[in-house]
């Protein structure tokens, strides 16, 4: 190790999330123990983020810690999974010690209001980046996948589409709600636990909407089709666009962290009811699962619309 | 995604290991699905080895997906748990695919070797650098702590010391045996198996022996005391060394991967009967635990031997 790292991870990441029942052995072996209560199954993944390609090298090292941490739970809440543990492997270019107590001020907080256990991880010299890994816990046989939607289910989405993209395009003109929404994320958890009784099918939206429904429709061999006018926005994304450009921006705009859940039309009733149940906003229905194998978007017109990198053209 | 990232997982990570009974959903969604069967525990650990810190630019592929899998699999043998599972985070300056596929195969057949399925990662553009987290299992309550070893302990080792940093120091000139120790070393989770029934600490030597030593004698609230006589050598490292160099290579090398763990005079026959009734070579007593609070090294005259950056000297 070429950085003082037992200094830096005793300093800034022991004791930063609460005890939990399921640790029994936390940072500071050669590895973590964790125990599963009987009857579930293990959620589990990786993402990393480097300096120059996810984060700009002046970024906010709070909302770097939360978004880090954000990115990997948002898997979670696809899955439909409870968080479990996490491990955070940091690479620096120096013992960086203002740089350490932002990041772990961000990722602390996220940490604790998601009630997951930092339990281990590596620190190690390089260029900057950050690998989190993150397990949860689902009941036996019920964890949510890309594959399980049908024809004649509804597609749906948690929240609102293209406050991030809309953020990253206005820069420092942003308002605060937008800016929020890009650089501190929050991974919609409770809505995933309760869409794994359900939902047939979800993914989280990172890459952007369209995007990411053709995988969950090449996964469940299905195609679909969105209508733009039921495209969530929100208020602060509503006062700042219109029209075409807005269209583009919640297609493929990506970084939205909410979740795209395919429903099969008996249970779209009783998913509501639950989540009014738990306090959380309504599933918005955006379009229909098809029988063909394309996610497509569809105008108020009924026409096709393809989005292209620079916006989006009607055929 | 930078990289054709669909592409290249397909390509050379998809079906790269076998399925296996604990995986419910491998490769290719937002996170994997794994079970753990009733009164086992998890052991959770992830490394991040970077370009130009941890290998060179030109280090062969085959060697480096060995190496990067093997540090790992080190951890879960210090814990003395079993392989579960295993995530694979690539971050590549561009799609490399002739790196890729010697990657996977190093990768590829290790894993194949130690029986631990390939679940999921996540590929990314940016400087090279490889973050692997693996998960193995434990009968609850038997993971093998850094923490637990008692004074009149037995200090042991599974395997010889200080070949990888001969091989080091050697360059081009190293022998085919040493080079091997370097480049591809082989966890010992066998031994570490073996062992969570006798040790009563252990820790996989990473940064060198004396160093993580007193990492476990740190957790542990113990001393030792480590004889220069009884430190074992391979052939290899016997031919091409003598006398003080060969302390200080293998007291402070690092990179040896093998295990070291402490032992209570009552099991160490037991311990070795076992480990020979599994096949495996015996382990190598080299000193003893005692009541302070650090790890000492005693040349063959009773004489401290201190080690420091450039070697070692007598006091």
């Amino acid at each position: 190790m070429a950085l003082n790292e037992f200094g830096l991870i005793q300093r800034y990441f022991q004791g930063l999330t609460p005890a939990a029942t399921q640790v029994t052995l936390g940072i500071g072996d050669d590895a973590a123990v964790l125990s599963l209560p009987p009857g579930h199954e293990l959620v589990w993944s990786i993402d990393t983020l480097v300096e120059g390609v996810h984060f700009a090298e002046r970024a906010d090292p709070v909302a770097l810690g939360h978004k880090a941490l954000a990115v990997n739970l948002s898997d979670l809440a696809a899955m439909g999974a409870d968080p479990h543990g996490v491990l955070l492997a940091l690479t620096l270019p120096h013992a960086d010690e203002r740089w350490c107590q932002g990041f772990a001020e961000g990722f602390g907080a996220l940490a604790v209001a998601c009630g997951i256990p930092l339990v281990g991880g590596d620190m190690t010299r390089g260029p900057r980046a950050i690998s989190v890994t993150v397990l949860g816990r689902v009941p036996q046989g019920s964890a949510v996948q890309r594959q399980g939607a049908q024809p004649g289910d509804h597609v749906t989405v948690t929240g609102p589409l293209g406050d991030a993209a809309l953020a990253l395009r206005l820069g420092t003109a942003a308002p605060e709600a937008l800016r929020t929404a890009l650089d501190r994320p929050s991974p919609h958890l409770a809505a995933g636990r309760v869409l794994r009784a359900f939902a047939s099918a979800a993914i989280d939206v990172s890459d952007g909407l369209m995007a990411d429904l053709q995988h969950l429709c090449t996964a469940s061999r299905v195609g679909a089709v969105i209508r733009t006018r039921d495209l969530p926005r929100s208020d602060a994304f509503a006062a700042a666009t219109s029209g075409a450009d807005a269209v583009a921006l919640q297609a493929s705009g990506g970084d939205d962290y909410v979740l795209c859940a395919t429903v099969p039309p008996a249970h779209l009733a009783p998913a509501q009811a639950a989540l009014r149940a738990a306090g959380l906003p309504p599933l918005q229905v955006i379009g229909e699962v098809n029988a063909g194998d394309t996610a497509r978007l569809m105008d108020e017109a009924g026409r096709a619309v393809v989005l292209n990198a620079t916006g989006y053209r009607h055929y």
